[in-house]
């Protein structure tokens, strides 16, 4: 069929965005805006994580002079130093939207994080998300028990460990749990990888559980991250029936799939080492235009709208007349030759170290996005 | 049980090494020695690939030069640059051992190797191979399908495509074939990685058909090369029910698996980077100790020495008492506290570039190795 040279995305919202603090902050938080992205739901894994109401104010408001049109909604980080009074407290304050949890040690930044195979601690503090709608992130994997060890790994049955592969399937039945205990709380399967979430997901079919879907998992598999770290990000790219998956989760006109780009920013010195690369893959710069080259590719276009926009903020209860709306400038995604960048990087701040690989750095986008002023 | 605090393990071998060429030749060819092992087999893909007789005598000098006590066979790349006649008067001259034979594309300089979809164009090199007793080593992979196809990759059925973890399982059936029409030829699945394909070896259960296992396939899976490109190979490792596979092969006491530890240096370079890391993990200078460290850990110390001597020996028909055999000096496998280094680096060259990282680099093993004169 023939494509549209020009789509009014409208309001659009990446409803999972990692800015890190400091002068990454800096040189990362004004491409939110640069990739097409008006609504940043932005991640708490900070070193200390956030999890104190002053300091949640402090990062937007940090977050907000380097990018005064762009709409940053918070998040505390889920971990012991979480009361339910101090959950509360944020919600009728309303600082944060909602909460992240981490399995401890599954990705960067998440040695704070909990044990997925009990929540029961933290159920006081769900059951105050779920009387003031505040929306719990999980990232769903179970923490790999296949390190290194060479003593007691004489197993048969890949069952009886969690690793890269099946961390995510694994974690699946604590989501049916949550959503049984709590079936009011909202709850998005954070950045799935597998046909086994995409398929968790609909056989729930509940207005109150969503997942989110990256860009990068639209193109990659194993084959793609093995041998480029600049690809390796958790939960790992997986098989190519998984990318189906999701590409068919993303153009099914699903309400309950939607877009959370992960985009996580790493110095490349971290991803160009030989030990310990860190897990992340940046698209934030061009974040609808990688995905606008997906859709168009599944003659899907005309679904990119619900999966930026209306099913994201519909999920969050987001109106765009809401107050906290920043700039009501609509996003127009159109047909134009757009070299990915070799590098990101802030000629001011003048730190030669702190670059960014950006995912598929100098290839050629079809897509590029303007602002047009509401 | 009580462990022996001394073993010898008699005039060694390992059946897949890579020395390369150049100043890498000259850091790296030395170490076969220091790593306890007496006989190599050298694999021949340098650039170009080695397919001529002056080729691989020269090499082979070269090699003899830095290590005098080692005993190199050699091999031919198998390529359309080799025809039956050339391959009958290197048999002939016992230039050469064997013939490697690499699926185009698969792992580092295979970019001249063949279609594993269809050997028949090969068959009149393998028959004079089975009419000299010359060894057809295979690199047992089918090259990935499944690389930044965005267009036409909306499969649901993961066998549709080969990708690294299928990779080695879609091969198996070409080494059937090729056991069919050759039952006389003798033939190694290199490097094999996979419970799959431990299953066929046993099932095949002829003297002409083995498989080599490297020392890293012992203590690697997946979790181990993800973010850590030092320990990223092909074949990649992959779950842990298939290392249990390899360790159970490894100590089984089973004629047909033996020991080639694949060991591939790359520049550190060549690894510290954020794309196109090349696949290799070197393991040379402590080949016999990494082994050791696994059999001990599964009571199986008393076979070490079939694993690193009689069986690759027996297979490939080679005797102490040949006159190929460079030097009788047995290895002695002793208990000490063995620090692998940090990098590999000759400060004579004064190539400051040219280091390589070591498997396990840093840490501590429990075995030494020492030459013990004939």
């Amino acid at each position: 069929m023939s494509q549209p040279t020009e789509i009014n995305l409208g309001v659009t919202a990446d409803l999972h965005v990692h800015l890190r603090d400091g002068e990454m902050m800096e040189l990362i938080t004004p491409t939110v805006r640069e990739g097409g992205v008006s609504i940043a739901y932005v991640m708490p894994n900070l070193v200390p994580p956030i999890t104190k109401i002053d300091q949640v104010i402090r990062y937007k408001k940090n977050l907000e002079l380097l990018a005064p049109k762009t709409t940053f909604l918070m998040t505390f980080y889920l971990s012991r130093d979480l009361t339910p009074e101090l959950v509360e407290k944020a919600a009728i304050l309303k600082v944060i939207k909602g909460i992240k949890c981490y399995p401890a040690g599954v990705t960067t930044n998440s040695s704070a994080g909990v044990d997925p195979n009990d929540f029961s601690d933290f159920y006081p503090i769900f059951k105050i998300m779920e009387k003031y709608n505040l929306i719990l992130n999980l990232h769903g994997e179970k923490p790999s028990t296949n390190h290194d060890d060479i003593h007691h790994n004489n197993s048969h049955d890949d069952n009886e460990h969690i690793h890269i592969l099946n961390a995510e399937e694994s974690f699946l039945p604590a989501l049916f749990k949550l959503h049984q205990d709590f079936p009011n709380l909202k709850i998005v399967l954070e950045h799935c990888t597998t046909k086994a979430a995409i398929n968790a997901i609909e056989k729930i079919n509940s207005k109150n559980v969503a997942a989110t879907i990256t860009a990068h998992h639209l193109y990659l598999t194993i084959d793609n991250w093995s041998g480029n770290p600049v690809n390796f990000c958790k939960p790992v790219a997986k098989l190519p029936s998984d990318k189906s998956a999701l590409i068919n989760a993303a153009i099914s006109g699903k309400p309950f799939f939607f877009f959370g780009s992960d985009s996580a920013p790493h110095p490349l010195s971290k991803k160009s080492t030989h030990v310990n690369v860190c897990a992340g893959v940046y698209t934030q710069n061009n974040a609808i235009s990688y995905l606008a080259e997906i859709f168009q590719n599944f003659d899907a276009l005309d679904k990119l709208k619900n999966f930026v926009n209306d099913f994201g903020k519909n999920f969050y209860n987001i109106n765009d007349s809401d107050e906290i709306i920043k700039s009501k400038d609509t996003v127009i995604l159109y047909q134009e030759k757009n070299q990915v960048p070799q590098l990101i990087k802030n000629d001011l701040i003048g730190d030669e170290s702190l670059v960014v690989a950006p995912f598929k750095a100098g290839e050629e986008l079809n897509w590029n996005v303007k602002w047009r002023a509401s």
